[in-house]
């Protein structure tokens, strides 16, 4: 499968976390934009509504990724930095931000079509609960699903993939794990709702991010859209892949394959105190290399995982990694 | 709602780990089922198959049942300490194994149904994985499903309830998460596949019981059994209830009863160094006092849940805690 | 023992995390001092140096402690908001970065003194690392050490409490546990530092408060302050007390009394989207019920520790909460 | 650093789990040595007291250990798989089961003496607590410290090295973590007590390896001994090296080699479902890459870590891995 690489653009501007407001300079979007371009392999760049995209400067964004020769991957609409839906977006209690919610969805998805991108990220990272017994679950989790569904009933042509993580800012998401998100598709009875991997949230779900490439196969080739970064397990650390975890990356690409997944492999990083353009494009460089082991023993690799040997598995890894 | 309680008979017998291969004394069947009986609201038990019932004594346990008037309410098939499904049960690699594992089932369905009782807890234990590239996820999920698929078409009569645990024996199990098993019911196309919620596997999953019940509501009325226990949330440690958590259970209690959930409460507990009949209807008496505060609380939970305020939900438990 | 609550006053602030910038107003410090003073049970206020105090309002601050009749119960060196300590403060790889986080703690502890305060509570949470071989463990923590023992040794009537915490803002911070703080109190050769236990910090370590208590004890009666939380063990949530975990706010309490505490009890809370003084109000209020408990059981709870017997302490538990 | 390789004799013999008894045949201490013997690079074996070595076996032994070359790298005495312990052993409540873990330590003590090894490996897998409110934690570390301190008393030619473990069997151990190990060695006044690092048992607490080995040296060289396995974090998997992470070996070896550690590196693994010889000889295998890649590289090394630029530090371990 050839491969295409993408990042999300605000990858490359500042950086902060609860503590400290700002730990790098605040770069213009064309600013980042220029950096993007230059990383190795990119060809697709992710745009954050509101922050990077917006009704006023789309025609001027459009033209410099026309000048750039990148395509727009996708445009995350922003659920999460605006105040307005600290309490969920559109699964919130209040009636009138959960339509503020879907009406600024829908605007990005106009922009979406005028940039001539057919897939909307959606991580609605304000929608869950942080405290027992101050959410009524069933009612927050229908408004969520009939949210999604409106909006995907109106925008056909558009993919809404749904990028789900177990917590952080909430102490508990809605859209949490693979299995769920699947649910959430299948109850929108939506074709063109699916689901965005992002392998840092599938680890602090405890998923092993190959077994969830194959459950949303087996619910009707949901997989829409790939994020890649690494961490140590237990938080979103939002690292270089290959920092912490070696093997994983190595099945990842293996079943994404094998499930016929086409989309992008786009980098989600958060790097603090890193280089950015530095820190992506090693996430990239370590893929490229996962897949020419990939491409030199995908036959071994099949052998394997019909065998279940995992001396046989050890044996295959340290002839190739190391 | 009228709570009905029970508990897994084997939870009165003897206790291991990796380590020690005996805490305790290993009683008799019967042994165990005196001292179940004796425990404060307990009306039904459940049998582990082969351990507790099999076709030689089964008529003699319906005999012991009706004469402590108790009510036999699952068999869970020993799938997991059978070494023949030391690498799985229904998604063995090995055909054969899986022929053995289904038609070990439909024995157990025979005897539930002599049994008077209309619930097969399955927890395909060793059906998972432990290494990374040496499962087969696609082909090993689509076995797990087909065989819960046959025989709940052969036993429409009898409730499948798929019980979830992220982990252990195996390092993933296949069937980790409500969500997960919910879209195994599907896959089913049969009515009578359900699951069974463990309190205690939920949270080692990173979920809050009470949203999973509301998950399992939502895909169509699928909480069949429930599992009580509690645990340091990392691991399954088959605790007392409200030994670590407590306003979790109140939730919980909450949401089952406003889902309309009308099946037992079983204790599922494993008191390695406690006295065993102690343990469990210590759990017992716990969710006896949160139902007592759920009843008298009932309409000011209602409110506190729209409400969603945790600073008004802390003055209430304050007010019906410590 | 006679319990005396304090509070952050940061933690009546504005709130952010690294997605959204603001999820409150900005309030002025002396707004937030006028909030402190009414919660219930507080008798004093800790203080972030630079946020809240500094050297152009010291006096102010002292003034408006004593017209409150309030207590500088300590002060928190900013070591992790400024950005120039974005890779350390006292372990920085950088000689000019370490000693500016000396000189600046330097003059935290002459306004400490200057209001009458003994104590700092030092959370150096930039100190430690990120990624895998990157970080000089040995001379990094050789710094820590010199940086923490030269500032013992010249400000003899302060106590310097250390703040462990094993992550967050870095991926692994230096003072991670409670046994590694008190490995550098040992190596400081000063009597005067020690630790500092934040609940929530210790749940996040896998440790069980009360036993941290008993081991700072051991060390030679090292603990010297105390940060009430709770959270859902994962993440340093910051909740109000209570909200997830009951039974160990007790065992923390029983403890502190047993090993002879006699500091503060401060609430370190970060209540993202929850009213800040009804927040910290309810942890006061929950450790008052607890208090009330221990104090009416405390020979009860005495027997339970030496007995050992689960069913026995699940029985007290069951009589005095729910 | 010329590395020397062992193995546990017992990672050769059965495996069970809490649920199933028997994953394997059960084979005779002699066939294990046989086996382990043939395992490329093994230079030693560790032994378990009572299941491996008894008064009545030694003489036997040490000349098998003589006939096949091979150094008896440590006794482990079982104070875990005998049931009067499962309430602890040194710590337990019962003073004259305390008694009993020393005498048959003692034992011990003098069978290593008989083998010619100098260690004694102590892993008090029953030491520590379950339930809070249950356990004197003042008290029964006191009687940990002590037995340990009487033993390392009466036999100063040997070794004590403990084996930190945060949990499992009991859901928290008394020698948890590297530091509050190191407490314990400091509090037993004796030279010859110090630490092994099991680094699945690292990962489980949290830990970086590397870091914990520089806390050991910094502690006055107290780093003994080193068990080596893999897992995914949340538990003691006890899988073969490589098999989830892989730069943290590399990381670890490279430390093992500042801090001057000339002892064994001996593999721990439970090879639940593996070939055991196999599984273990991949360990080693792992390890011997990673050693070579130490070699080539270590310049590179001291400059990587010096600089604390993880972009850099990623291109580095791209260049050597994949």
């Amino acid at each position: 499968m050839q491969r295409k690489y993408s990042v999300i653009l605000g990858n490359l501007g500042n950086t902060c976390d609860r503590f400290c407001s700002s730990y790098k300079e605040n770069p213009s979007t064309i600013d980042m934009l220029k950096k993007a371009v230059q990383i190795p392999f990119v060809e697709g760049i992710e745009l954050v509504g509101t922050w990077d995209i917006k009704p006023e400067n789309a025609n001027q964004m459009k033209k410099a990724f026309d000048d750039y020769g990148m395509k727009c991957v996708s445009i995350i609409p922003d659920l999460f930095a605006n105040s307005i839906y600290w309490k969920g977006s559109y699964s919130s209690k209040d009636a009138s931000v959960r339509r503020q919610s879907i009406d600024y969805t829908r605007k990005m998805c106009e922009i979406a079509i005028m940039m001539g991108c057919d897939l909307l990220n959606i991580w609605p990272g304000q929608d869950g609960y942080d405290y027992l017994l101050t959410a009524e679950y069933d009612n927050e989790r229908q408004w969520l699903c009939e949210a999604i569904a409106s909006l995907a009933t109106e925008f056909k042509g558009i993919k809404f993939a749904l990028e789900y993580k177990p917590k952080e800012p909430r102490t508990h998401s809605y859209i949490a794990r693979m299995a769920d998100s699947l649910l959430l598709a299948q109850e929108s009875g939506c074709d063109n709702v699916g689901v965005t991997i992002d392998t840092g949230h599938a680890f602090n779900a405890g998923e092993v991010v190959a077994e969830s490439i194959v459950l949303a196969k087996r619910a009707g080739n949901k997989l829409m859209h790939m994020h890649f970064n690494d961490n140590y397990t237990a938080w979103d650390d939002d690292m270089i892949v290959g920092s912490v975890h070696t093997v994983c990356y190595l099945e990842t690409l293996y079943w994404l394959d094998r499930c016929g997944y086409d989309g992008y492999l786009s980098m989600d990083q958060y790097p603090y105190r890193e280089d950015a353009a530095g820190a992506i494009g090693e996430s990239i460089q370590w893929l490229v290399k996962f897949d020419t082991v990939l491409n030199e023993n995908r036959y071994k690799i099949d052998e394997l995982v019909k065998l279940g040997n995992a001396v046989e598995t050890s044996k295959f890894l340290r002839s190739v990694l190391a």
